[in-house]
């Protein structure tokens, strides 16, 4: 027998969504505190649908964005920083092109934490710019929003929540060293739990178990760089003591850019939605340009090539090296760069400057996927079905990798021991060894089949938050508990000390007793033996 | 601002689903293994709802069944037992009467230890008269069904599914000694997630915290008076050595009756899905015996009254109490009372055989509900926003109505203890403290938010367990561990060793060193001391 797939019914109630909604629902107002980058791409749709359903949303931003600009669905609303666009620009770029240098390992962990510190601290500038931004800040509370959204990569959006007093939602892909789970209070087991970065799938070797035990006791302090600085900024603003933990917990609902055909079945909390693959949805028709490249590539089809918003331009030697690799394979690559073209360049490789990728991914002539592996990049390669070649270069991308590879669908590569030998290698595997295409429709089949589309889910929550003020029902009690309170250290404590208490009362006694009953006669016979001697 | 109610999106998406239903859906094969008793009534709407979907539904059932009969939707596949419906009827019947003997503590616990045993042992007999049906096993066996729904109250179906190697998924409200916690690897904290039979809350104090360590103690043991029995008979059948943990941890998917209105927000797992106020969807209009009663209260409108499915008649002492306490509201009383009417009855209660409880609560008129808190009732007070008076009898009975008091929504009465006044205050204050009815209407308007119903969700996963052959993406690696390798005890040790290890041989090193150092010196100076002398 056949069960029906859910397919159809899904787009016409997600149609139907669409069509029903501005009518079902009153205008709302809300403020959205968005992290520049790729994750504010994601969040577009959001806005989109919020807006067709009657809200007003202010997006709040830097006067200097790489990417959030004017938008047809909210009102953007910038704040003066002491930085320029191009500042931004640089120091993403830069960041970027430092993976490909091939360091020693110590000079490249050194040289990593000055580069991350020297970019959160731009970042914590901007958010202390706009905290102290008196005008900004009492139009803010002037404006009456019900609630806000903010991406939590950066605390900013919480504390203006909190200084508004209104109830926040987070839209994010997950935060570094597990603070997501920790300011949840949602379970972590590091016996089956990777920890970031460990490049631990969920099923350990015991050694694996202990790296994996070390990075969750080590991970806390290495996110302190990035986010302790904001701790005596909130701390100020809101004119009392507050802890980071205070600041993450505060989220009524996480909206969390993951599933369980990506991620690996773990705990999770009530208040956690899972809304991965919610930018596949946006679909639109390829540009002449891509149709004519696609048309032109005959029975072999076509390889997408991009290594995300932050990397386009790679190191000259790596770029050859990458560039001979796509050489020896028939089929068409489209590869987004714009650094100078590597010589070496084949004909079967076409250099642009932008890419449609979900677009391309889509279409039925995409053979393969090379990708940098971010969550992004990863839910369209599922979304559309496209095995994958995947090159992590840095964050959740090694775990993305790890966790597509041990599915079966797709090639991990360190991109700075890869030879051309191994990328072509890998590419051929993909596109000829059945097995990958197969595990990678099986999982886009799984992901697929929902009961609500990622989209309307992600507005439900918002909607719901903004409707009843917040999700109290969904905090925990772990909340109001100290850590050895929630670990029930104090009565493990005190149960071990009842236990050893009647075991040295019952020992007493019963040592009390045998002297009662045996000393004395003991004694006695002692003393009638020294009479007799 | 108002941001618009869900509700009639859900109601129109909801007709909409239904009309989309069985065009969308080709018919697959499901095997429903229920329990009788109360928890196979909100089965009856999932199984309508698969049957219009297009499903061939066979249900598997002992001959002797109390509520479990013939039925539009699903094909009725009985099996003979040892006993007859009037044993089964009589031992429901005493376990439900035995609730009110008051007896002193201890005799009560042995009295109800050894009914829990004699009823297990008849449902144990039932479910292997079952298993060693050779000619019913076979028939199942050829009927090559997609998938096995099952109440797993009793392990039976979740034992049948093994044997046809099926994929199974669960329907119930919850499993007695956290089972069901232990069985999906869900974390479960005792110090904010109260034990079954604790009456604690979610804060808990000091000692309640140590009454809820220590029942999670016990609890385990507890249940392996009804459980462990058919650990020997799965074995049998399956022919391999199976545990209880083997046999429950098998579903792929947990559908719970349970939602975050009623209980308290707490971790869980991937494949859990929760369903509750499922029982509270299917509305009729009411008879015109009901509606004229209703129509005779005038301004003051009326009271439902019942104890459930398994107490219908109480000790006549106990009901002249509560007729007593009835008679004292102006309310129209309707009570579902099968046994002899107490002498002191008022003119206001009205005594019924049945009554259409959801139907009634939903009626404007409706003040309170008097209940004993089972899961069914508790969320039929929700879904209509009435406010309630809870007699817990048994099972988890006490804790949903501990988890209504504490958010203000009713009063629980101890029916041992609670005298004729008591009943009368508790009905008054929730008829006429305005917090009461806003309490409940606030659960209820959360409650019913929600981007999918109850049912559908419900039908949806049984599909998706048919489509897919399981849902093992939702399986936690969690299940592959031992209890030391889960709770990362080996990795401690090691740590713990190579820590204690190092401090050893830094130790010995020191101490050696400094010998070497000053050791030498010392003796020197030593002998050249004992020299001068």
């Amino acid at each position: 027998m056949a069960v029906g797939s859910q397919g159809p019914r899904q787009l016409v109630l997600g149609l139907l969504l669409c069509a029903l909604g501005p009518s079902v629902s009153q205008g709302g107002k809300l403020l959205l505190v968005p992290a520049d980058g790729s994750h504010w791409l994601s969040l577009v749709g959001v806005l989109q649908q919020l807006q067709q359903r009657g809200h007003d949303i202010v997006v709040l931003a830097p006067e200097a964005s790489i990417y959030i600009k004017e938008g047809a669905s909210y009102t953007l609303k910038k704040y003066p920083v002491p930085f320029r666009k191009e500042d931004l620009e640089e120091t993403f770029a830069s960041l970027g092109f430092r993976v490909f240098e091939n360091e020693p390992f110590l000079q490249r962990v050194v040289k990593t934490y000055k580069k991350v510190k020297e970019t959160s601290a731009l970042l914590l500038s901007s958010c202390s710019h706009l905290l102290h931004n008196k005008e900004v800040m009492s139009s803010l509370v002037e404006s009456s929003f019900d609630a806000v959204l903010t991406d939590p990569f950066l605390p900013c959006g919480a504390i203006v929540a909190q200084y508004l007093a209104l109830p926040v939602v987070f839209f994010l892909s997950a935060l570094p060293c597990s603070l997501h789970f920790h300011a949840t209070q949602c379970p972590n087991p590091p016996s089956y739990v990777p920890r970031s970065l460990s490049s631990n799938s969920d099923h350990m070797t015991f050694l694996q178990r202990v790296k994996n035990m070390l990075i969750a006791f080590i991970e806390i302090s290495l996110c302190n760089v990035v986010y302790s600085p904001f701790v005596p900024l909130a701390s100020e603003i809101l004119q009392k003591d507050v802890t980071l933990q205070d600041l993450l917990s505060s989220a009524s609902v996480w909206l969390l850019r993951g599933d369980f055909v990506k991620d690996y079945p773990r705990p999770i909390m009530p208040n956690m939605v899972f809304i991965g693959g919610i930018n596949c949805l946006n679909k639109k028709p390829l540009s002449q340009e891509f149709e004519a490249y696609i048309n032109a590539s005959g029975e072999h089809g076509i390889v997408v090539f991009s290594l995300g918003s932050m990397v386009s331009e790679i190191p000259e030697k790596k770029a050859m090296e990458i560039a001979d690799a796509l050489g020896r394979i028939p089929q068409t690559v489209l590869w987004r760069y714009t650094g100078t073209p590597p010589p070496n360049l084949s004909k079967n490789t076409i250099l642009v400057k932008w890419l449609p990728q979900n677009d391309l991914l889509g279409h039925p002539k995409t053979r393969a996927f090379i990708t940098h592996s971010g969550s992004h990049g990863i839910y369209e390669g599922i979304c559309n079905g496209v095995p994958m070649v995947m090159m992590p270069l840095f964050g959740d991308q090694m775990d993305n990798a790890k966790r597509m590879e041990t599915r079966g669908a797709g090639v991990s590569l360190n991109v700075l021991e890869m030879t051309s030998d191994d990328l072509a290698n890998a590419l051929k595997a993909v596109i000829n060894d059945k097995r990958y295409k197969e595990n990678i429709m099986r999982l886009s089949s799984i992901h697929k089949d929902r009961p609500v589309e990622p989209l309307d889910l992600a507005v439900f929550w918002v909607e719901f938050v903004m409707r009843h003020k917040g999700a109290p029902h969904l905090r925990p009690a772990a909340h109001d508990l100290t850590w050895y309170q929630y670990h029930s250290l104090d009565v493990i404590g005190f149960l071990l000390a009842v236990v050893l208490g009647v075991a040295f009362i019952t020992y007493k006694s019963c040592v009390f007793g045998y002297q009662k009953c045996f000393g004395k006669k003991g004694q006695a016979k002692k003393s009638q033996k020294s009479k007799t001697h």
